[in-house]
């Protein structure tokens, strides 16, 4: 095959046939594709798109680069759920051991966070001790035991997916729907599940910005699994502000407890038990999505989930003394409390730019070997809806550095709204799909 | 500024700055982009345009990539000629001298062939002796005393166009009217030149095929020499069978001689005619188009025009004697005539393989390194509209090759249609814009 005939196809808005994906997926892999022809493929179908058939050979292509993990030696349903990312968005530290002590297999593979989102690897790295780099053996055996895995993509996992990655990050073509769902299942499809449930955030702190954006997405990845038999469910919830109260590696470990043990019961709690509600269904551990809820918000109040996460962090390497005694975490250096000006209600909140601030904060990074500070973070009082009154905290900045707080303070300052009359507060949850 | 904003900015249909497009080339040109991400550029490029001030902008940085000639110190007008290239395109030999010889200095820069088309190079190199690789030093002296040169494009003129070009060649963008143009116009204005005559060829031989395509084109071109107050007459003419009756490099050579002796009259020599016309109405020797036209004539039918060829073979270092005396030039070792199967009217050529026919005799290369014959090629005898009996020769295919001849003769063969009815001949010159 021609390599510049395909771009040519593609640029013509065509559709590729499935042996023309495979061939340039596989040849771009070997290291037979330059990356400049690659990127102007990438670009092609970023601006002409692709269709079902064409998404579908994409996610397989990329899948086949890699190992897919067999689990068919496991009794048992193994479901497991995807984020497509946002600020304090910790769902999978909370749904990961309820449903696994609802007896199903959870096999979860995560990524780091980037930009302004957070990544559930970071986050459980902030736990002294834990290990997210378990070898695909160790890995069986914790799944085996434990029910459930918290690791990172290994090389063996659709390194195709790895590679296409790290050219589209730089050549301007991440924000493609069937790029996206390719990258997203090829990874999820090689954990060897049954089921998949499906979190998509959209707003200002999400990387969908519209609602159109979403159900677009939406409709690419449940093509997509059902071209793999996979049953689905999509759920499109709010990031218009961060999820929680906490932002930042170890806060956000230290927000999980607390949901887990049954002391909060904010919005993360309640989308983590639909979510985890939904995994229990398609499991078939529940006969619909609200008595999957239901079993997932009993698995919380019987302390059942809570343990799950303790024997998780146990059996990955983790100081499970943090876990039980949070309060002997080391502190950031410095706290600062970011306080209103004037009376009135929480109208906006620009969760993008407060991401911003996290990882200016230190919770974050610019570039993929920068260091992140696991006490580093912000913790909301107020969020959309609330009243607030002059002078009163909106949120508190932890860091190890002053000017790193002083730039922060600023970021958040500027991304806080507030208004005389109260405003209507963003549905969580926006859509159910299945 | 930020690589991966600015193609972020392409890619959405925005159009960059002068300063922007200026950064882009030059820290390509210099080597601190790589081509995965400026191939990632072209493509949106291609899918998105430029508009006039952007493609202007694209020329003069990639202009400014390198020397510019200083012709000033030349009194007089110094104008030169372009064409898109096509099958048979020979003008560049027959309007130089004509030009010349009516006092208007030609610094003409030409390409080689690539593809089905033949390069005005490869045709001059065709002549023994005949260099075409004259340092600029060397080509400001012969063109003091000749008046015109005929040389290829030096590593100082345009640098960022040869990167450039390569790379689009590779990624499928290439057939991109704001690319084209300011590949054609940086080359072009690097040569000091007033102004500039454009024969934009269009049809099945020529790389714009629909009419829409070339008055598009045409428009760009004018815009964008109408930005640098160029002077400029464009014409779009027929490229739908080849232009003359012989292809191939000394072939070539032969036929503009026979058209330079003022032998021949068909429509290379109408169409020499014309382009020479303008050529000597922007460099202001003539009042109008159609008195520029009859000075061309004259200077053919003067013998000046063939005078002034012998010159620029000579100070150029060519052997003169195969000009004065073609008959004497090698011949190819093996002569094959196609005959028509049947009786009618040539009704179409497919012009675009009748160049790969060629090509594939010898005359022309598939890869930049491949060796070329000059002797190679084919002479047509009928052309559409014209009357065939059967059994009538049609062509006459030259190589030093049995298979090749027996490869190119089928597609030949498979390249004219004969229908029973006379059809109407493609109109020679199809517009003419100023």
């Amino acid at each position: 095959m021609n390599i510049v005939e395909l771009i040519k196809k593609k640029r013509e808005g065509h559709s590729l046939s499935g042996d023309e994906i495979s061939f340039l997926v596989n040849h771009y892999t070997l290291g037979n594709i330059p990356d400049y022809q690659f990127s102007s493929l990438l670009m092609a179908t970023y601006l002409k798109g692709m269709n079902t058939d064409e998404t579908a050979a994409l996610t397989n292509s990329m899948l086949n680069s890699g190992k897919i993990i067999d689990l068919t030696s496991l009794k048992g349903n193994k479901v497991d759920k995807h984020s497509t990312g946002g600020v304090g968005d910790k769902t999978s530290l909370i749904i990961a051991p309820i449903v696994a002590s609802a007896g199903i297999y959870v096999p979860m593979i995560s990524g780091r966070g980037l930009g302004h989102t957070g990544g559930t690897l970071d986050k459980l790295e902030s736990i002294p001790g834990f290990r997210t780099d378990l070898s695909l053996s160790e890995s069986m055996k914790v799944l085996e035991k434990c029910g459930v895995i918290l690791i990172g993509q290994t090389k063996e996992i659709a390194p195709a997916d790895k590679m296409i990655y790290a050219l589209r990050d730089v050549t301007a073509t991440v924000e493609s729907i069937p790029l996206i769902t390719a990258s997203i299942m090829s990874k999820k499809l090689a954990e060897g599940i049954n089921a998949l449930v499906l979190d998509i955030k959209t707003g200002n702190g999400a990387f969908m910005k519209s609602h159109k954006d979403s159900i677009e997405l939406a409709n690419s990845l449940i093509g997509t699994a059902r071209s793999f038999d996979k049953n689905v469910v999509v759920f499109i919830t709010d990031m218009n502000q961060p999820l929680g109260n906490y932002i930042g590696n170890w806060l956000e470990v230290y927000e999980s407890i607390q949901v887990l043990k049954g002391n909060v019961k904010n919005d993360l709690y309640t989308l983590s038990a639909k979510l985890a509600g939904a995994m229990i269904f398609l499991g078939r551990k529940a006969k619909s999505l609200q008595d999957g809820e239901q079993i997932a918000k009993k698995k919380i109040d019987t302390g059942e989930a809570f343990t799950k996460f303790l024997e998780i962090v146990e059996h990955q390497g983790g100081n499970i003394d943090y876990i039980n005694n949070p309060e002997k975490y080391p502190k950031s250096k410095f706290k600062k409390n970011v306080k209103s000006t004037r009376s009135g209600f929480i109208s906006e909140l620009n969760t993008y730019q407060i991401g911003m601030a996290s990882l200016e904060l230190g919770a974050g990074r610019r570039k993929k070997d920068d260091i992140i500070d696991p006490k580093a973070g912000i913790i909301f009082y107020k969020k959309i809806g609330d009243k607030i009154k002059n002078e009163e905290i909106v949120c508190e900045l932890h860091s190890d550095s002053k000017p790193k707080i002083k730039l922060a303070e600023q970021m958040v300052i500027d991304s806080i709204k507030i208004s005389k009359k109260k405003q209507a507060i963003p549905k969580l949850i926006k859509k159910v799909i299945r």
